[in-house]
């Protein structure tokens, strides 16, 4: 269900609505009964808001199936729940949502927004959903992809000062992203043989060395991993590569930070696209923007990358529960 | 005309042909004869290339006078041009066109693509046009805008590797690039309150700290400069700031590097942006792509970006005249 305080009940609650007759998957929302059911409220909507217990597998059309995992008085306005209170519930969410996964009680997860910066201000050491599920199933290496239809990017680094970034490039890691980055293009997305960008990190690619020298690490890692099944090239400049991935040039750009990536996708993708986590033992997807406490409550929210987020999660389930 | 080797001579053409009866400016090309003439003919085009002196100042329909600063053999195909002697002489186009600009002689210059590393590698310390004519001029504060109908973006560092960005990111430098971006585009694009938003370094402009620190400086700059005449906000994150821009929300973007404002620019102006220095003592647009050896010669380059920065030079030149 994301923060509380956010607009990740909206957006649940409009998703939940719109695939409320289509058994395309069962859903199971961990999160917060009281204010799932003031928010059906709100949002005038004919839903059922059903509290239930952790083995329940039966659906039932038009309801909404909450493993209530935090009481909050309902009818509150998002704004008035404790940013403290709100941050450790929408923890406790994704910490179950985990457990869930690793136990194989659940075939994918679904995550909405949280703050980072509320939840760390909670005193829970939290740099992101993404790399909370990674430690919790031992994942070493994964990779954060944000998927739109014209544009899919992959993060070699994410969530982290800029500054920090150049440390972390190494072949090793670059090499394993573009790796995970062709598997998930196949698994995710049926493209049987995926064409891979890396962009550089420099301005136009550094220029040969003019502008730094990041780019051969980059040119390694693509040299080492490149072969007649992965079609991989780069480092491109960043400045006109996303234009050539839209025009259909490439799948995927494997971006070095994370505005590399997220700009672009942002541009093309504002409320539409998903983020997907690569490499993880389990199918995990999320909806690719913030908590927007600024227009929570308000009922302006899109749910457009929700229901992304939930169709891409239960067609990857579906694949490979038949494989 | 650019690089001799590159799409410079072809852009250059078929821009002139474009405006060869309208009396909008009175143009110089400095450049090579020859290889303009040859460019003429490849493209068929019914123009006829003038070798004329320094002081020409009369305007001939269908002509385009040459200021012939080299004189490379007419009709070789570009990539026979050695490298070095290509790149001495795009230095001396544009050296010339900083000599004319500087002594009165010119009202306005429009650059074509060059190439720094093929330059420098010539033996000429150059970091790029812009830097060139800003030591010209003993210009200290400058900006470089690039510039399309959806978005305009001021960069506050430019050419150089990633790594060297925070050291250049001071109070000083933000607020003056604030200042000259509020300036130019009241004096070039007319927009009488302009209103501007920087963009913050880390990703979700550092989340309040979380991820960085340097939101702190921006904010400071901000603060500094902000106004009941100067309308400037942020540090906002920047992976939706540019959707933000492109919707309408600001006129213009100011940017901390390179890529940052040069990837959502080329996504959705790939050939029709303008490259516009602010803060020099004369008038200086430019084309806003490179050199692309690969497709010089082939006929195939859009003359779009050089087009528009004709126009805008002439525009502002007849601004300037007036006031």
């Amino acid at each position: 269900m994301g923060d509380p305080r956010g607009i990740g009940p909206e957006v649940v609650i409009k998703a939940m609505a719109r695939f409320s007759r289509q058994k395309v998957y069962l859903p199971l929302v961990l999160g917060d009964f009281n204010i799932l059911a003031a928010t059906v409220q709100n949002l005038g909507c004919k839903l059922k808001v059903m509290e239930v217990e952790e083995g329940t597998r039966e659906f039932q059309p038009e309801s909404v199936p909450v493993l209530s995992l935090s009481h909050f008085p309902g009818g509150k306005p998002p704004a008035d729940i404790p940013s403290q209170e709100s941050s450790r519930a929408a923890f406790a969410y994704v910490a179950k949502a985990a457990d869930l996964a690793l136990t194989g009680k659940v075939e994918a997860i679904v995550t909405g927004p949280v703050s980072k910066e509320a939840i760390s201000g909670a005193g829970i050491p939290f740099r992101g959903h993404t790399e909370y599920l990674a430690e919790e199933s031992g994942t070493k290496e994964f990779v954060m992809m944000l998927a739109g239809k014209k544009l899919k990017v992959a993060l070699v680094t994410t969530h982290l000062p800029l500054r920090k970034v150049f440390g972390l490039l190494q072949v090793e890691r670059i090499r394993s992203v573009i790796e995970i980055t062709h598997q998930g293009l196949r698994d995710c997305f049926n493209i049987r043989s995926p064409r891979i960008a890396v962009a550089g990190l420099n301005p136009h690619a550094g220029e040969n060395g003019l502008f730094g020298e990041e780019e051969s690490t980059i040119s390694r890692a693509i040299r080492q991993v490149s072969s007649k099944e992965l079609f991989v090239s780069g480092p491109w400049p960043a400045d006109s590569l996303f234009y050539r991935a839209k025009q259909g040039e490439f799948d995927a750009v494997v971006c070095m930070y994370h505005d590399q990536g997220l700009i672009p996708l942002k541009l093309l993708h504002f409320d539409d696209a998903v983020n997907i986590t690569l490499g993880l033992p389990f199918i995990r997807t999320s909806v690719d923007h913030g908590v927007a406490y600024d227009i929570a409550g308000k009922n302006i929210a899109s749910s457009r990358s929700m229901e992304a987020a939930i169709q891409l999660a239960a067609q990857m389930a579906a694949k490979k529960r038949k494989s």
